[in-house]
């Protein structure tokens, strides 16, 4: 007997509610039942998104999200600028190359966030640039990046800001409109609390005029506008996974009624406790500056990360995931998204310090955790309740 | 959002795959594919008990099965020792009486367990003792009770043996047959890994031959004589709860898997973790012999017990249980029986610690999960898998 916990940056846990709520038997979509469920599904990701603008939910995966926002917007041979700092900002890079766009990278080390001076100059460079893209939350390594700022300084030119928040939004605080986000993707099963299935995009004004004005048509299912047009009925241009739709609702209503600015507290307090646990264990963190959803550590010299998440998942139950590319075997990462909480982190540092000691690692055992219990006391009121 | 952990000594956390199994759509039971589901059941149970005699699975708390050990071996006026050290001690007696049974009570300092000695004496004294009624762990108390040296000297005499194996069989280490036991009651929602609801007596040999010179009636719905009749053909004398006989048979079927052997290891390395870690953060142990499915603490003096387990349940979303009748707020039991893992003592004394600092005691962070991790490190066999 094992019993499993699924602590990776996606898919993670998912409520029991929402779990629920899925398991009711279908129904059909084209009927006032869906419609309205599909209309307060789009104004429950409108508040978490903090945006005014558009919003469409798709059945994808989150690439699918990320292939719209590259497909509806740049003609071939145009530029844009791609921050690869990560396996998610190389995907950006090759979603414009298979579009024909012509992709002015922006390469940033692992584990590091672009500097906001370095778009700003690859943006005074190339004035023709179209859209920058970039992530929230580089999920392969962990890092955030300042897209605050660097909203502002792409505000001031007639380029896009698209975003991938796949793994953040709904975690890591962030507002789509003031933070000057064109274009956004985010997928169901990180911060949302649903399994795979879902992909959203949210799609502001200016998003829209440049979409509007892209000549010739390379998307058909992640055409977005006809996804405009089907929203204005309050419909889809193809058939909408209803079950998903409808934990998604149960999801964003959990949400709601924790107020999105807690959600964002929780996160990065239950953060901070996975931090300063994998640094009271003695181990570095990869990420420069972290993200609240996922925490990636760096592991010893000479330790076989693969092994390490391996033991942890077939020997412990406890999922984590490894390094991803050229950081496979290096670096674990620990996510702590949607339906976290501090004894996930407990339990994930406890394992990770009952795995490294039985790789041979000189850890003291409870030393990782009883620092992430002195975080929980310190911020006690971003994750437990008052009676 | 409160993540929720069931961690008292009944109900405790129910395995999905049970869970899944019960919210399959009900069938009827005068069914062949319900005698096969029946009969599997009840040899699974005979494989936990490890008894070769009869097992009846009733749809009822814990309580009715202790009633049908009662109802149908006493008659008015019979005698019948009952050892009493906590609340279901008290249970048998309380039975005892209600079925006019002349009671020897041999009332133990609750958290100690009745010496073999004693037994021995009071069978002496009472030679026309019918029947001795003890607990295997009273859950009041954590205390587990000698029940093999209690069956050596009873086994010598006419008296029956009956024992209370609630909240410990599937658990602690036991046999039915060859500890004497010639009585037995079980409940579904301890370390049998399902919710309340169901029941289980197990029936010896001995036991029938005193059931069957036993006159005049006092049980109906607890009739052992009707469930045997039932019994051999597979069948039920009332509506049996299928649901939990198909949630059941899936819980065997798991305990199966991983081996009697081992389910009994398993609960010996969790339950030493757990009093490792209470007694490193400087707290004490309430039973002398504990059992190892429910680890009771006595709570430092001052401290208010109840709001303790409060305060870890509404605030924290981690479920234990506080003292019962005497101990009331004087102590907390953490429970890990059935679906219990590595991760839940972890997490039940991660939550005391940060709890009982919240309450202004002073206690070191993190060392009561330290000491658990040392003693899982060192029994990693008994609870983690071999790739």
């Amino acid at each position: 007997m094992l019993k499993r916990y699924l602590l990776s940056p996606g898919p993670f846990e998912v409520p029991p509610e929402v779990l629920l709520e899925m398991a009711k038997p279908v129904f059909h979509h084209r009927t006032p039942q869906f419609k309205k469920a599909l209309g307060e599904a789009v104004e429950g990701l409108r508040y978490v998104f903090r945006t005014e603008g558009d919003v469409f939910i798709i059945a994808s995966s989150g690439t699918g999200a990320m292939e719209a926002c590259v497909a509806n917007v740049l003609e071939p041979g145009e530029k844009a600028i791609v921050v690869r700092g990560g396996k998610f900002g190389e995907r950006w890079g090759g979603l414009c190359e298979a579009f024909g766009a012509e992709m002015v990278p922006l390469d940033v080390e692992w584990g590091h966030a672009v500097s906001p001076d370095r778009v700003s100059r690859a943006l005074k460079e190339h004035p023709d640039t179209k859209a920058v893209y970039t992530t929230l939350c580089e999920t392969s390594t962990g890092a955030l990046t300042g897209v605050k700022a660097i909203g502002e300084i792409v505000g001031e030119t007639d380029a896009l800001l698209v975003v991938d928040g796949i793994s953040s939004v709904g975690g890591v605080e962030f507002e789509m409109d003031s933070y000057g986000v064109d274009l956004l993707a985010v997928g169901s099963q990180k911060a949302l609390m649903l399994p795979p299935g879902l992909a959203f995009i949210g799609v502001g004004e200016k998003a829209w005029k440049k979409i509007d004005a892209t000549k010739g048509r390379r998307a058909y299912y992640f055409d977005l506008k006809a996804a405009r047009k089907s929203a204005a009925k309050t419909d889809t241009p193809f058939t909408p996974a209803i079950t998903s739709v409808m934990g998604l609702l149960k999801a964003l209503e959990m949400i709601r009624d924790e107020g999105l600015e807690h959600v964002w507290r929780r996160h990065d307090a239950l953060a901070e406790a996975a931090r300063a646990g994998a640094v009271a264990m003695g181990l570095k963190l990869f990420a420069e500056n972290p993200a609240s959803t996922v925490t990636a550590i760096t592991l010893p010299q000479g330790l076989d990360g693969d092994a390490l998440t391996k033991l942890l998942r077939d020997g412990y139950g406890v999922t984590i995931a490894g390094g991803q590319s050229q950081l496979k075997g290096r670096i674990c990462r620990i996510a702590h998204m949607g339906y976290a909480g501090p004894f996930d982190i407990v339990t994930a540092l406890a394992a990770l310090e009952i795995g490294l000691k039985e790789l041979g690692h000189d850890v003291t055992l409870g030393s990782g955790v009883a620092a992430a219990e002195r975080v929980l006391v310190s911020r006690r009121d971003d994750w437990a309740r008052r009676s």
